[in-house]
């Protein structure tokens, strides 16, 4: 394993100390327990609240500031954070309308939050993502993963959020949004977690991981590595049969999200645009937005995911809104 | 080699028709001679250029829009644009108030550059980057090589040419930045130049290339990989080094930005800042501005670089002016 690393159990500490002081203008981080807040707390709205393991930056800590996240809850590398986190987060940062948690549907994630959701003291309500299509269940998760998708509920509500909505109605739309998106990821090499030393999966150097998930979980199938559009056209294809399995429309406005997954260079996510982009007009879509890089990534893997929002007028008017997050930024 | 690709020889186009598919309500692709422009044309400036060989990305194209550069030329990868890619992109932005050539200090793009210059209609200065403080000459170069410190001199000119500002002012800033800018990088891998097929060198499981070049020259020296304190440690102290010898005092305000090669988490790129922020501090320097990703990359090399810019009023105020580009955009 080469990272630049001093200890492995100081990395996490390390990195989000990095974090906050190169962007101390936007957040704080507290530690034990340990959470990334904004650093001028929002007044009187719905207080967003994510998190789960590291290791997939920017997400969850890259997403806290106006117009997304109050809070991030980070926990060890692909370990879920503790209740402790998030009780100590929704105290600090709620404003008086609630909490409401988005969290990626990972069984340890699901339940710490649970935990920490019973023992808040104000109103509250959950998010649950699960965009990932690839399997219905897998090592970690009773039913789909929640993968990339993640970053749209996480801008959506937010601006949604901010505008002064009630819990109900950012639950409303984190559910909606979720139900609209779908993605599948491929591995062209495995991630290599800190603590573990070695790669998670062994893979040879002429095959891929078709639908792994963003911990290194197995996917579909492995196969041979082929053409990148002969790669695409299955991902394009999953995504648009469980668009049909949801009773989604397979035409519209949609956002595609080509997402890096850590090692896989600019240029390789621009291909993947490229070809995935022609192969959703020619279905019928018109991709009206658009994002590119790496946004809720596997640490160190190379591979990409490609996912898909359908879009309407009100996701498409909270994903346009001001941002201004270490990982998203416009209009600010 | 792994990637996603469907044959060499296609993948730079496919990789720019992707990118401008994505932004396509920034910038615009022309093909033959190859040039990505702003998809609004500016107004009475001086036009900023930029380009080399592609594999660094978000450089150059990435920094195309308002703020920044006018147009960016790409080579194929690790290989000099050709002068009529310059001279056609120039005759599609200029905009009456000449042109200006940024250039990294590599052989081909410098000869490039300056045959395209020759052959300009319009008044026309060049500005030559040479941040990296690693090596005196390399294996592309006469001279110190042009690395990340390029992101800078392109952000801080494009902002004082949008001002309304003339060609010799222009270079004269870009002229000052390159000046006060020092940068060095490290590989803990190689980076695998597509048409080679095979990585650029070899470097043990324990080794690091401390000084290596963003195209996989070799840098001061091999050595085992140590904790990363040591080897921010030592990449600090070459920075500091180099600012003494250029006779720029090793104190006062500065931009540090914490540069990924293209293969390096988040997480271990904020792990480095934490550290070479501490140490520039303790050196006597105030960092007031930062930045950390990747913003000059190797293709898919495991590895990071620092930059450190000496800041003053002028080029902090141009460096916090609005910028709407791919890779880098605030205040709009």
């Amino acid at each position: 394993m080469k990272k630049f690393l001093n200890h492995v159990d100081h990395m996490l500490t390390e990195s989000l100390s990095g974090f906050a002081a190169a962007h101390h203008d936007l957040v704080e981080l507290q530690l034990e327990p340990t959470f990334i807040a904004r650093k001028h707390k929002a007044q009187n709205k719905v207080a967003l609240i994510s998190g789960g393991g590291s290791g997939h930056e920017p997400l969850h800590a890259g997403y806290v500031g106006k117009g997304m996240l109050d809070a991030a809850c980070p926990g060890q590398v692909f370990t879920s954070p503790t209740p402790d986190q998030m009780l100590a987060a929704a105290e600090a940062v709620h404003a008086g309308q609630g909490v409401l948690f988005i969290v990626k549907n990972y069984a340890g994630d699901v339940m710490n939050f649970e935990m920490a959701a019973e023992m808040l003291p104000f109103a509250h309500a959950t998010v649950l993502t699960a965009d990932d299509c690839a399997v219905v269940n897998s090592t970690y998760t009773t039913g789909r993963r929640g993968v990339a998708g993640t970053v749209i509920v996480e801008k959506c509500v937010g601006s949604l959020a901010e505008s002064g909505a009630d819990l109900a109605s950012c639950k409303a739309l984190g559910d909606k949004i979720n139900q609209r998106t779908s993605s599948i990821g491929v591995a062209l090499t495995s991630c290599t977690v800190p603590a573990a030393g070695r790669p998670t999966f062994d893979i040879s150097d002429s095959e891929i991981e078709m639908g792994v998930g963003i911990h290194g979980e197995p996917g579909r199938r492995r196969e041979p590595i082929r053409d990148a559009d002969a790669i695409i056209a299955d991902m394009v294809a999953a995504i648009v049969h469980d668009f049909a399995a949801k009773q989604l429309p397979t035409q519209g406005n949609i956002l595609l999200l080509v997402n890096g997954l850590g090692a896989t260079p600019l240029m390789e996510l621009y291909l993947i645009y490229n070809t995935a982009a022609k192969l959703l007009t020619a279905q019928g879509f018109q991709i009206t937005r658009s994002l590119v890089g790496n946004y809720t990534t596997a640490i160190d893997m190379a591979g990409a995911s490609l996912t898909v929002c359908l879009l309407d007028d009100e996701i498409q008017q909270h994903w346009d809104s001001p941002v201004h997050t270490v990982g998203l930024r416009w209009g600010c």
